[in-house]
């Protein structure tokens, strides 16, 4: 599978097609709209998720909620565009008095990207650069899920830390800490915690501040063997990691134990092999489902640490590129925290990554094509 | 550019090959071996980095020192070949002793590899899920830098984390810090730490156990504008973190800040921008010269952490895949500390991403048609 | 450069997203539109190309006119949709009274793409297998060629046999050629031919037949050096020969001389090569402006053979895939003849091909940029 | 499927280096030596072919003659280049009686790859250039045919035309033609025109002249459904174009009917479908086996025009690049006739892309697993 996003953030609509998905696969628009909702929703977010919703579009490849094999276009239109048309209009002369953009926001794109593609008006850079774009890997990886549900694949994210506080109470099964999570203002399982996340929501929104944190996502019932260690760009753990360090503000990636797996010795990381009579077990998953880039049969676990919203109400200084004078930075209408919904994000995204390495070990155009190889796989890993 | 990499640790030879390298780059291939040579250092190394030395031989897209912009093809042999030969034949028969492997190494590929590629003997996992190959990634870089080298571009590594021991001081520049590095067993510049840091080691070794740690690699000089925001998978910030954790028994990546970037509020993260009078510089470095997925002309600043190896000569409980009895896992000659291996590797394995990016924005098929791309744009750059 | 189009031929929409196109080209809508009005007309067209008139949707990657550097998104509405509605659904139940298709036609992908995909209504194979999704890559090449035309390169096309109809008068100059094909309803340059030419399409139309016929695609302006020799896939002839290949109906291409280079001596095919006193110039050009798989300054010459349209409103011997009875193929609403249309198919086809290949060489985010390192190189080969 | 090949004609080696070929593929070495023998012989070859002998080496990817499901490198040895050693050597400086090439061969990459790449010895050019390194492309197609012939697929390729000398009778079997194919020096079925065809080559020889032709290549036992219409880019019949085209000297590809379909009427054109009573079948087969760029289940029939080699002994004029004087073109030791040749280059570089093809339908990591998924295929395949 490969897919191609696009649009602005305020431009007409975000548009992403996707090639590869194979046919006979039941989509439900619901489950899509479902997770586009997901995204906007989150205790911190700003002005514009209350007034837009999102909802998908499909302009091919689906026909009676059916796939067809051949390219799905998903399509969100922005709403809020009707405000939008003359500013971001794509053909036709600028408007006399456009408020054009010349103080790069400390910690987005603004200022590379001005000097990259050569824009004087910032807001060429931000448009594309925003996280409104993860609408589309949302959409992309909604319908990825429901390729992974009939294998009986699950993905679940929820939030462990925001800024200082950290979740420390876990429910037992994945079932609870999921609907803990999608019953959370802030995604947290936590609800103590989910508390004080809130509270220190509220104080970064006085001060003019923002903040970030650490989201988890898990996936159960991967077969073993998706991704190879054969070639390096063929790791699924490498592929992961591009894939939520690619989200907006993510600034770090660990799998499994992580970064604590670098603090422990190797007795107290690694994790023993036992024979269940059916099954290779683990007594813990300090791997996180993934050994030598490949899936070993337990859960993928795997967290993102996000850095805090780069538009500050009460913003850093900056320096106005035009005439080079330090100035306060730009004030584009933004979030708080949007870790809630960055974790719905992740989610989504790895969803599609585990569909791509599925379908890349079950090939297959049709989902009977895929069926039939899934299970004679499965067969034989009963035999080993 | 893009390169394929192949070889079994104890087959004949590593092998990389790689394509759109541009014509009329000067390589010396000291430089190369040098890089290799670096790889096998390291206090906690086993037997095999004593009796091999790395060598590359170049056999093809190389002519008196310069490259032809035609594909090049490096070999790095494997000395111990010799004592392998009839184990690792390509063709004909098993040889009749043949010790096959049944018993997979938690933490490493052997059973996810066993049952993905149907192979009862897990030497046909091992033999290329074994870090051995990193040894074709240092080469691929080795070049890469040399490249960058021309344009400016510095690449560095250290260890800052050994096991539960932190390094605390660091030196003032870049180059002492790389000459410390350089100089210390554990490639960690604070010599209190390194000290630490190496009694450690030993202290594995005693237990038959492993350790891990983390090291940050830095790159200066990169121009501003490496990397896109335009698509998910052109985010140079993904291609890193991508790059880094397909490196082997790597489970986290963080870029500038990174986790700790998830525990501070925004004011305290964002850099602000100032103008120097010739050029847009920031106070500190918290984004890790990544805004956007794009390089923003600060240094890139990334860290990885390392799981400590999986071999432990004290195995940790396995099951026999033949008979799904509890065993021991299998024991392969194996290092209790690769870090500082890790960091080299890392290092060039950055190098290769940003000479890759590099040439996606300066293209040319020759160094005199970059060198006239890189110029102008520096020149534009200027008078933003 | 990279784009995935979509789209069925009676859905909502056909859709293609483009990435990597630089900032700054100043793009001009009514040269979308004037490409997707030629590929609509032409001689022997049916029904749906006089009621419907195709009209480019820009949603994403284009403000003011010029280009952002962000994925462009190109839509062309099927107008007809709206009869369509509920037959091509993507959600809800199918129709009662839905007609499906188990009759193939011969020459179609309908056989083989309801076996490969487990399609029963050969509908899901037909509506993605037509030349309707055409219109994407004629919109996606109008956008690239008026990059081209920014850098002097032109890209023409004509009819030169149309079923056992050849022209044989050619006029001197370029621009004429176009002028003529442009003004002959079967875009053939030779008028007398052309008078031929629309009496086969009316015999064939009076039998229930079809034809089809070969046409000839003109670069002209190409700087030296697009493509490469260094490995098989970069090679500009093959890239030519894929792009025009995947055209519907296509089922030969030649460069140059083509089949009748196979036919000469060396001594009659291979173009001496002269100096002008400014740079270097042949005598003529059998090779077709490609050398080695790279443009070697001359013009790239380029030709299709299309077959016949496979829907025959006489049509032949199929089987009826749920009873397997032998029954005629099934009409789907279509052409007589297409080539004129095909032939601007060809020559979009070819433009993005060239942009691409032009894009590699010079890389470049903006077109300021891109135009230095264009100038940069033409000086240096001015000096070869 | 990928490969990567590399290597100078005259350097110290070929080497093709292979991901993502299954595991447990029984691979035998001689068969890849057969092929490379093929490819070395034919009527009109020049010295080069008689003094080397082609053979692989294997360094990775496979053990006791079965793929480990790792990156495969083949190597073959260039036996001459112990005269080349100091000429073309990778490292150190250029001898000092060095002779340069400055007198580029029309027809040949040399002048447009000098310019591209800025270099002054068109040596640096050539020796990639040249067709030597279709013995990777062979090597690599060796490899793919070994897993096809396991699904019963084969490929066959002989000469159809040899500058004006037509091959006019055709065996009835394909193990025939295949077999009078081999027999022949020409590589041609129809022994006749095989005598004239000889003739031919002799006649050019004495004139100082080259001579090129027509093959066509046969692939038979291919299942339904390979390729797709869903994406231009996934087209069978655009992705075998590009795969011929790329070969050196080829000029004209064209499948089934080709450029004749072209001047037919639709109805002449047309393969009517019946039904066996097990399976559907066709009349003729003027589609060559590929409707809608997928594959049909009858024979792949493609054929490739070879423009004459473009090194002749009575050389073409051409301009010393140093002096700009016009001097005769360089000659460098060549054939006059390397159709036979490039029959077989064809027959393996088609072979690799029909394997690609195939395992994009059928994936699989291990053979088992591919044998699973082909064989439930055809089962569905069957109820059709």
């Amino acid at each position: 599978m490969r897919y191609l996003s696009a649009g602005e953030s305020h431009g007409p609509a975000l548009t992403v097609v996707i090639d590869g998905f194979p046919s006979n696969v039941t989509i439900r628009k619901e489950k899509i709209d479902e997770q586009l909702r997901r995204r906007q929703q989150g205790y911190g977010r700003g002005y514009r998720q209350q007034i837009e919703s999102d909802e998908v579009q499909v302009t091919s490849g689906i026909r009676f909620g059916k796939t067809l094999g051949t390219p799905i276009t998903l399509v969100v239109q922005n709403r809020d565009f009707k405000n939008w048309s003359e500013k971001m209009a794509p053909f036709g002369d600028k408007p006399e008095n456009l408020r054009e953009i010349y103080r790069p926001r400390p910690g987005h794109a603004d200022l590379a990207g001005a000097i990259k593609y050569d824009h004087e008006d910032i807001r060429n850079v931000l448009e594309r650069a925003s996280a409104r774009n993860t609408a589309t890997l949302v959409a992309a990886g909604a319908l990825a899920r429901q390729l992974l549900e009939h294998f009986g694949i699950q993905v679940a994210a929820h939030v462990v830390e925001l800024c200082d506080v950290k979740a420390a109470q876990f429910p037992d099964t994945l079932e609870e800490l999921e609907a803990r999570a999608n019953a959370s203002p802030v995604r947290c399982a936590d609800e103590a915690a989910a508390e004080q996340m809130m509270a220190r929501i509220d104080e970064a929104k006085a001060a003019g501040d923002t903040v970030g944190g650490i989201f988890e996502v898990i996936v159960r019932g991967c077969p073993i063997g998706l991704g190879s260690y054969a070639q390096p760009d063929r790791k699924l753990d490498g592929r992961l990691a591009a894939a939520l360090m690619s989200i907006q503000a993510i600034k770090g990636v660990e799998i499994g134990l992580g970064f604590e797996a670098a603090r422990r010795m190797g007795s107290k990381v690694h994790d023993p092999i036992l024979y269940s009579g059916t099954r290779y077990v683990r007594s813990h998953n300090g791997a996180g489902g993934l050994e030598g880039g490949v899936t070993n049969g337990e859960d993928i676990v795997i967290r993102a640490a996000m850095k805090p919203i780069s538009t500050l109400y009460n913003p850093l200084p900056s320096v106005n590129m035009k005439t080079k004078e330090v100035e306060p930075a730009a004030i584009e209408r933004s979030d708080i925290c949007a870790l809630p919904a960055a974790s719905v994000v992740g989610e989504n995204v790895v969803a599609w990554v585990i569909a791509d390495a599925f379908l890349e070990k079950f090939a297959g155009d049709s989902l009977e094509q895929i069926e039939d190889a899934f299970q004679a796989y499965q067969a034989r890993v009963s035999q080993r």
